[in-house]
């Protein structure tokens, strides 16, 4: 009969993704992981594999948590502002037991030009928040509140870019009150002819 | 006699400069930079100091060539959305000889968290960026350039996060073209009333 594991599998990866989210990749060591996930060292490996796949593992874990987050989040029932609104509130006004910032975006910037797995996972998670925007934005023109002139391509990458921005200023400013005019200002052109 | 020095200081500060940009800081070992710089490790050590130090030479270089760069490419005859325009493609089209993405904001997102000096460092030289960006707004005002409604410091800001924006997704876009449509819509709200 095998032995029953002695600790959550969730859980374990939860910590380990905590760790990556604050530190990095690069500086996250076997050591670190093994402290912050309370598991020995052989069972990380035996579970998660090497570090480079638990970190892979990890990245999917949140890119899980965001989705759920957002499609939690939006309802049919809100304006196109205010759904796009959400996505960037989900950003600034993140869970406090988590760390700042956004795993995705410091895993963008860390290991775009070193790592071609990770760099196109982050693509393909990137594409999708893109994608989410342009289908908020599509019923957005069926609905008049967003101005049939655009090309939605163009208007969810220009929004997913100013996205980005904020996930990446929020671990430096203090106040989240800031990103306010910001976002308000990203989105007063969807109403421009 | 002192015996004079066998490498151009100046140089060596660039080659260091250059592989923190491209691999980060905790990535990046003495020995990296002993092999990049082409110096001994007693020299490295002798005129830069330790790993940190060096680093926080390399982003005082950084600062200043980009703000030279910065400097030369805006007249005073330009309009304001020329000028800002600039500041972006200085952005999106970065001399190819250096890695991609921009140091600054890599290495607010690598060290925001864990280093103080640096996140310290980081906050002014984004400031700074911010501010330049205020005075051209200010000078469009007055121009009539820019509408006069606007709270200049929200406008900074609002530009600025597209900005940070753009230099994180350079790093995982290869075509420099896809960011035309982002900065045009980033600017088209100068004239709103």
């Amino acid at each position: 009969m095998a032995r029953s594991k002695e600790f959550n599998e969730e859980e374990a990866l939860d910590k380990a993704m905590e760790i990556f989210w604050k530190q990095g990749y690069e500086k996250t060591s076997i050591q670190d992981l093994v402290d912050q996930m309370g598991i020995h060292r052989r069972s990380l490996y035996d579970t998660f594999g090497d570090k480079h796949s638990l970190f892979v593992q990890t990245l999917e874990r949140y890119e899980s948590l965001v989705a759920a987050q957002i499609r939690k989040q939006i309802t049919e029932e809100m304006t196109t502002v205010e759904s796009i609104r959400k996505i960037f509130e989900l950003a600034v006004y993140s869970d406090s037991t988590y760390p700042k910032g956004c795993l995705m975006v410091n895993t963008a910037v860390e290991l775009s030009l070193l790592d071609d797995e990770v760099s196109q996972r982050i693509k393909t998670a990137f594409k999708q928040t893109e994608n989410l925007i342009a289908d908020l934005l599509i019923r957005g023109q069926a609905r008049g509140e967003v101005a049939s002139s655009f090309d939605i391509n163009e208007l969810a990458r220009y929004i997913h870019n100013a996205l980005i921005g904020v996930r990446v200023l929020v671990k430096m400013t203090a106040n989240p009150k800031e990103f306010d005019s910001t976002i308000d200002m990203t989105l007063s052109i969807l109403k421009n002819d």
